[in-house]
């Protein structure tokens, strides 16, 4: 199995972005990358790509071959991975076997989601196809309905409050503030986030994740080529790891640990020869603030039932003893469902080569990244170092 | 790269299969494929699986996840791929190449579609989602449409004749009724072919490939391996290719040239050690009559332009110089447009293991499958030998 290195990362504009269609934004992350990688688009020949779903939100699929041609590469293979919100880390992981494997050897990978070309409704929809459509969604549970549920039986399990929870968006805002990529760049305060209008008790507005139009890539090679091949920075992937669960939430024995997280980041450690001390910092999927909490726990960087805690005590800020979310995470960053994935990994990249700016995580060495699909039914965990 | 087998094949049931979500369809091919490879279930330590468009035919995505949980192999990573109609050939390709980097070790390939829980306008829609959604489909072309102006092109250039088109269905029906599997096992005349009703001119109905739903598994493993982890008879994966084209045919300089099929095939031929002249049959992606023509002078099976005149002097019937199709094709075997490419592996896994009874092609040791996506922006090459 070869090493693999990320040498170019690259984000297109995220928002709600009427006048960009998928192909737009996915050739504006690309040509970012490239420039980023410093290498000649020439000499891709792969590409993989994650998007929810491009059939309910924009009636396009096929979208691997799609930004191929529209970003001038093809005849190179191009294939879309799926794994709902995780679908941007699928396609990193593909893109690692594609690499490692030796059937390529400069792969771009990519995740994207335009979201904003269909009403309220129909967003509520395309994203309950990442649930069990014939149970949950049929029965008219939403993503926050279900996160609520978590997050109320998180709190009776743990004692985990209300304002911990509004703490995790208070501490991603202001993380967010500081990076000129993010959807919202302005801090929240506690009280906002506790104010802010119910969307499934407990969680107001503020602890959900928004809707966002936008993509993102990188470029892998093997580790060993890396600075032989393109002129940036190469960042090693040292490690991943994936896993599934039960597709419905109610089908688990415990709905507070995220099984999935827990045995991909397992995987991670073990191929990065690592734990969970070792990390430095940590991009995770932070859909809903709860979120933030079930997963800092299932990925060990917090003990069980102390997420809550944890962020209160500032340990998960930037400064702290594990930041997470530096980059402010889904929840200020925005969410590209398909592109979060790539976007996570875009951060590790920029933070472990010191240019993260006011957001930078002192003495990064070695991150984490983990994205998951649904209630946790996928997971995806990277593990990247300096090399 | 480690060498990969194929150590067992399976399908669910093919058809209008208005009482079996896709879940069900899944569970059924991959308990055939778990049954005929003869390993344990819980030695599957990865799983990719194609689909098309869960979102617009059922309303659900997260695809992998979802199988995986129903079939109870979960925790194990599960990724959907998607690449149109070629959905089966990436979810093939991506398995390879997790088997071949060594991520893993015995995987479950699958592909599945649900077609006929839309209506006939909604599968015409969700259909249109593997062109160009915002130019051809926007514009109300269809994808017999697209296809009609691939014939027409090909009978102004080539001489190709309406009677040529039509022979295709003729020998593909004639093949189908020796199959079991097929979902429909009736041959057709000549007569019937040319005056069935008119779809899109020269088109008619029985040069159309049908709506239908079904799944299909494939299992693979190490080559090295192969007869210690399974019961199953392996067969080599000798050479697998993919490329892509442009999106929209209006975007192509010579539309009766297939570009990503002829450069999937140089990628797979070249790994392989082989030509066309070597191959001794192939299973090709024949959703229209006239697909089948210009695929099969596009892999180099037949000379350019006389893939006509080859179904006519019956080069490419079962007992031909090159048979095509010998499982009844899309055309008349079926085709659940995620679950197709898988379909092609099976057939070409039942012809090596000599297992294809009144359709078996004789002497049968080196094969072909090629699996596209809209009208050839995704193509899939794969080869596979008797070991």
């Amino acid at each position: 199995m070869r090493d693999v290195a990320v040498v170019g990362v690259g984000l297109s504009a995220w928002g709600e972005l009427w006048e960009q269609s998928i192909r737009d934004l996915f050739v504006e992350a690309a040509l970012a990358a490239i420039d980023d990688a410093g290498v000649e688009a020439g000499r891709i020949d792969g590409l993989f790509v994650g998007c929810m779903s491009g059939g309910l939100f924009t009636g396009q699929e096929h979208i691997g071959a799609l930004v191929a041609d529209y970003l001038g590469v093809a005849p190179i293979p191009a294939t879309r991975t799926e794994s709902a919100c995780a679908s941007g880390g699928t396609a990193f992981r593909s893109g690692l076997m594609a690499v490692a494997s030796g059937y390529h050897d400069v792969v771009l990978v990519g995740g994207l989601e335009k979201m904003t070309d269909v009403d309220g409704g129909g967003a509520t929809r395309a994203l309950a196809a990442a649930a069990d459509a014939e149970y949950e969604a049929y029965n008219g549970v939403t993503f926050p309905g279900l996160y609520a549920m978590i997050a109320r039986a998180h709190m009776a399990r743990y004692g985990t409050t209300r304002e911990q929870l509004a703490m995790v968006a208070v501490k991603n805002h202001l993380n967010g503030s500081k990076n000129p990529h993010a959807q919202y760049q302005e801090p929240v305060t506690l009280e906002q986030v506790l104010g802010a209008v119910k969307v499934a008790d407990p969680l107001g507005v503020l602890d959900c994740s928004p809707i966002t139009d936008g993509a993102a890539c990188a470029i892998i090679v093997p580790a060993k080529n890396a600075r032989r091949i393109a002129k940036g920075v190469p960042i090693r992937v040292a490690g991943s790891g994936q896993a599934s669960d039960t597709i419905a939430l109610h089908q688990r024995k415990d709905m507070t640990t995220l099984k999935s997280t827990a045995e991909a980041a397992k995987q991670a450690y073990r191929q990065a020869k690592c734990g969970p001390d070792d990390i430095h910092f940590a991009e995770v999927h932070d859909c809903f603030t709860i979120a933030e909490i079930v997963v800092t726990e299932s990925l060990g960087l917090v003990k069980k039932g102390q997420g809550g805690p944890a962020v209160e005590a500032g340990e998960t800020a930037i400064g702290g003893r594990i930041p997470v979310n530096a980059s402010g995470g889904l929840k200020s960053k925005g969410h590209p469902v398909g592109a979060t994935g790539v976007a996570q990994i875009h951060e590790l990249v920029t933070q472990l080569r010191g240019k993260a700016g006011k957001r930078q995580v002192k003495g990064a060495k070695r991150g984490l990244a983990q994205n998951m699909g649904g209630t946790g039914a996928s997971s995806v965990v990277h593990i990247l170092e300096v090399m």
